[in-house]
Parts: structure tokens; sequence; C-alpha cells
């Protein structure tokens, strides 16, 4: 299931949650290519600061990850507490402190719990190999309700190599990443240019197209780590093996986006919003997200109540020129809208919304482009998580 | 408290709701001056593109109102169904039919139950008189807890005149109007051209400032009527009464929109969002929106839970160029965040939530530039209301 060549450890330092694993390190045997992604969100956490700045190395060779602070808004401290870490994980593992990455989740604008983190990092080193990749992903939740994990083998050449990923997801989830970290590693040797080139592809269709609640967080982070244990030859974007490794990144970064969605914070419901007959990519996804964002929507779908004067409404918003006289509108396979009016089928089509998992498809009749769109419901339970989240 | 000249009627047309009053009519007994605002949504409701051809006469005499059916998404049969309504009111009136606008507020998509409303139609002109304001306020309601009037008494010259306002508001409510309608009337004669340049300006600082879910509406519409019966001079940008009637306007407008807030589908709380030293008004702007209308921020202000934290990262997506280490955040009197980080005050902050109106301050500290912005929290009542809405 794990690439060759990675090690886990987890600790409980009692950074917010007690009586469970808080603190985890991913470790590559040898050093590794590393490639990232990074929050759009213009406030970032001290330790995605210091991640972009390290990362242009291209280098790495292990990834300490917290849940329960996420360092952001805290000033110089929180630059330092950061590097510290990163500095006492290197020292523990007898490694550069160029070579250690740190990511935090949790809450913003409270100072990270040196006092009790610093004490802990030995352990965590020490501990190494005693941990699996399930136990990490477990140590990285916050809200997710269960732990994150996919992973894919990959024939290349006459070798089986190993992609696999966790993440963590739950709320503020919106276009370019939210409160989303995702750690990726694969035994398969990659030039560290293609490495980030297939990740950043790999993203835009699939993190960066799911939303739980329009939020976009201060600490996202995609980091994948390729360490050559398989002993393939380097891929580059010409060998006959990239396609093969692309596809497979791409099923994996999908179907851990996938994940996400499923545990949106108090959902109910999955939902996939396709837009279909667009002028453009852009056009479609404008399209898509404002309906995907819609709070009136996506009660509605939670209502099973296939009310979908909400969804022309958002479309006629989106910033999307459409031709409301040209809009057809599908759940699952029922029609109810046809050239922009009723087709009279609502009562069909709150059958199909009583499933858990709805697809909606939107077709603009204006062009070629289509883009689907992952998201959830808005249930009561989203509200309840939400208002309590720091007390 | 009724400007001179406006007489009204309410009767039951069971469009969708039962044993109260649905359909409405404002009426001037001389033809007045018209001006109007309406949704910026690409989906416009038929009666919406009805009434922004007409308003091109700049005349008007009645209003016809219906709640419970929108009559929007409804093709050709919905364009026939408004200009029917306004024939067969300006019939019973005896005025022409281009006088006479027409609006709807409701569900999207279902055919206006035309059975129902025109056998309703001659009542609703016969009994002119026999409704007040108050009743024409109530008949416009759909999720409204309360009716919505604002009245204002304005010295023109030596005479006294009056501005009347009525709304409805509660879901869907954001920048551009949202479901809501609104008419305006004044007895103060005003050339149309100026009364149109003062509803702009007294909607883009009252009702385009408002939000409570972000989704933007097919309907939104403000009228209003200027019957001059209070015999002032006619008055144009030029007068020395304009800024006097200006200022009126406006405060009738915000007032109208503060009540649409409070109203807000399922609010506990009132929360007025300023945003101070923005670099232009389009930045403070973008900036209190995108605070506004973060399910985060709105949950977390519903619990109570000074979370300045999640007002910080909507800052840092909002569009608008930010530097984190200038952001100031106040709730109420209590400074939460001093150059981007916190002050410690977050149990003070937090008995300042518990009250009903709440102030955040926002300063960027980047420019001149400030914006208000009312909304109200998300709580569980939101998505009671919203997910049956239809059933």
């Amino acid at each position: 299931m794990t690439p060759k060549g990675f090690l886990f450890s987890t600790v409980e330092a009692a950074i917010r949650y007690l009586h469970r694993k808080d603190l985890a390190l991913i470790y590559s045997t040898v050093k590794a290519n590393i490639a990232g992604t990074f929050t759009t969100n213009q406030v970032k956490a001290a330790p995605v600061q210091l991640d972009m700045k390290k990362i242009r190395s291209g280098k790495g060779q292990a990834i300490v990850v917290n849940s329960g602070n996420a360092n952001a808004c805290t000033g110089r401290k929180g630059m330092q507490d950061a590097a510290d870490t990163a500095e006492h994980v290197a020292h523990g593992l007898n490694i550069k402190p160029s070579l250690v990455y740190v990511c935090s989740t949790g809450v913003i604008g409270l100072p990270m719990p040196m006092e009790r983190v610093r004490p802990k990092i030995s352990e965590l080193t020490d501990n190494l190999g005693k941990s699996n990749i399930q136990d990490v992903a477990a140590a990285i939740m916050t809200t997710d309700t269960f732990p994150k994990i996919v992973h894919k083998k990959v024939m290349i050449g006459n070798k089986t190599g190993t992609i696999a990923g966790i993440c963590k997801g739950a709320g503020m989830i919106c276009p370019h990443m939210a409160t989303m970290l995702c750690f990726l590693m694969t035994d398969i040797a990659l030039e560290q240019k293609t490495l980030f080139k297939t990740l950043k592809d790999a993203v835009t269709n699939s993190f960066n197209r799911i939303t739980v609640d329009g939020d976009r967080s201060t600490n996202d982070t995609v980091l994948i780590m390729a360490n050559g244990m398989l002993g393939n030859p380097m891929i580059t974007e010409k060998s006959e093996s990239y396609p093969i490794f692309k596809k497979a990144l791409h099923e994996v970064t999908f179907n851990l986006s996938r994940l996400i969605v499923k545990d949106g914070e108090g959902a109910s419901k999955f939902i996939e919003i396709e837009v279909h007959g667009a002028k453009s990519e852009t056009d479609a996804e404008k399209a898509a997200f404002a309906v995907a964002n819609s709070n009136l929507v996506k009660t509605a779908i939670y209502g099973n109540d296939p009310n979908w004067g909400r969804i022309m409404a958002a479309l006629g918003y989106s910033g999307t020129k459409i031709n409301e006289e040209k809009i057809d509108i599908y759940f699952g396979k029922v029609k109810v809208v046809h050239k922009g009016m009723s087709t009279g089928k609502d009562e069909k089509a709150a059958e199909i919304l009583k499933g858990k998992e709805i697809r909606i498809i939107i077709d603009l009749n204006l062009g070629g482009s289509s883009v689907k769109i992952l998201t959830c419901d808005l249930t009561e339970e989203y509200i309840r998580e939400n208002k309590s989240y720091r007390t």
C-alpha cells in the first residue's frame, strides 16, 4: 500500500485535542524530489510561508504536520515557531532543516503551544516506523469524520510503483484549496519540474474544483514527494511512462477530493454539478461554482426539493453570459428545465433527490466547454459545527 | 403618514398562500413621475422585463403586486400573464395599460395561476381606498416575519411633503437587490430625471449594501412614484430643496434596508460590517462583502464566538489587496486584532457578541475609503426555512 522508503510517526502533543494523536511525521529514507501548491489566500499561515520558500530547492525528506492550531495570523512568533519545529525535527532525523516541511491546520490566530510541541518532537522522530499511513491520516483530522487515504499501483516499465495520498478537509473548502492539507508520496522517480507540472494539473482538476462552503483558508497545502526508490529511469515529460503517471496521479487527487466533499461539514448529500455547453472553461467554472456555492440551492437539495428556479437564479448572477431560453437542467436523468422553462417533472426529480449522491447537469447550449464541480448540501449540522468550533 | 393622492387595495387571490391577502394595488389619483431600478440578474422575471420597458416613458399611475409566485422562468406565457394583469388593472382603473406596473415575488418557475388572479382584479380595483399602506406591506410578504414600512415628513419650501416606502425582503438578499421589492411614494413634485438619479444613489447606498445569503434574485424591483400633489415647484437637481429631498430619500431607503436585514431568514442577529482604510470604495466593498457573505463568519457570530481568524481569511480571499500586518479588527469597542495579530481580548469580545446588534469594524490601514454593509447571522432556522420553502 505504502510506497517504498516512506516511514511514519505520530504522537500526542495535546495542541488542542486531547487523547488523540495530533502531531505526525512523514519521512522518506532518501532525499526526494518535492513539489507543492499552496493557498491563494493573501493571508498565509506561517508554515505555508516557510514551505513556499523551502520548496524552491525542489528537494525534501520530511513533513511534520500538526492539527488543532493553524499557526496563522501569529506574526513573527508564528514564523519562528514553524522554523523551530522544522529545526527540531531535522535534528532528530539528522538531516538538514531545509529538507523538513511544516504544515498546520486548526484554529487561526492562537499562538502555537510550543511548550507542548517541542518536548514531543524527539518522541516523534524516535518512533519513526511505529505508525502507518492510516495513523498519519487520522492525526491530521480536525472536523473530519473519517481519515482520507487513497493509493494506486502504477506500472512503470516492468516495475510496479505506488502513489499514496492522504488528506484532511471538511469545512472552508472552496476553489483554490480551502482548509485542506494533502500529502502525496510515490516511490516512482520523477524529475522535479515534471513532478510540479503534473501536480499542478492534478490539483486544478480535483482540489480546485470542489467547494463546501465557499470559504478559502489560510493553510491549504498539497505536497508530493517522489523518492525514486522504485529504481525506474527518471520520468520527464518526454518519457513513455509520463502519461501513465499523470493519469494515475489525477485519479488519486480526484478520489481524495471526492472524499473531502463526502465528508463536508454537516453534509448529508454529495452533489456533482456538471456544466456543459459553455463558451469557455472559465465560463463553465463560474457558472458551476455559482450554483455550487448558493446556500439556497444547497438547502433545497438537503430538503429533497428540486427547486431549479434557484439554479436558474444562480446561473443568472454567476458572471457567465447566459441565454435563459437555451438552458436545460437535469437532476440525474430527469430533465426539469427545457429551454429555460419547467418540464413539469418536479415530482420525479424529488424522488431522485432522496438519494445520497446527486448529479445536477446544466447545459447552457452556447458552446463546447464543460466542467464538473463537487460539492455537498448545507444542513443544520453545518451551523452547529461551525458556531461552536472554538468553544 | 401616507403621501397625498395615493390609494391602496388588497385582496385574497390564493395564488399560493391561503387565508391572507396576496394581491395588492398602489394607485396615484393623478399620473405620477416614476423611476425604478431592477435586478442585475440575467434571469429576469416576466414582470421585471415588462416594467423595464414601460418605465422608459417615465410615467406611471398604478403598481399591482402579487406574492407567492415570481412569474420567473415562465417563458412567453409568463410575459403574456404579466401584460394581461396590467391590462385588466388598467381597465378597472380606466387608465392606459402603459401606466400600470406589475411586480411579483415568490416561487420561480411555476406558471402564474391566472385563473385565480384574473377574477380578482375587478375586486382589487373596486376596493381602492379600503386598504391602507400597512395592508399592502403585509400582502407582499413571503418569508418575511413582519411588514416593512418607513415614512418621513420633508419640508419643501413652506410645505410639508411625505415620502413613504414599503418593502419585502427576507432571503436571497445580496448586493444588487435580491428577492426584494420596494415601493416608494411621495407627493413631492420632482422632475423624472432627477427622481431617477436620486433613487439610483439611494439604492446604491442602501439596498445594494445589504446581504443575507449572497443569492441575488430574478425579481428585485424598486419603484418610486412622485405625484406632485404637494403642489411644490417641480424639483430638479438645481433646486434649493433637492439636497433636502435627497437626504430624506436616502434615509427612507436606508431604514427600509435595515428592516430587511433584521428580518433575514432565520437571523438571530443584525450585523454591521464597516471596512475603513481601503484604497478605494470598490476595494472596501469587496472586502466587506467577502466577510458579510462568509458562512463561517456568520455561523461564528451566531455562536457568540469572536473567531476573527475567519474574518482575516475572508479578507485574504476577498480580491481586495490587503496587507495582513496592517489589519485592525474590532467587535464593537473591543479591539481583537492589532496589526494582523490577536490582542488577547477574545473573552471580552465574546461578551459583545451576546448582543443582538453586532458591529464589526475592520481597518485595512491602506487608504481613505470606507463602506458599511449590513448583514445577519446564519442559523439552523435559515436551513429549515429554505429546505422546505416550496413544500
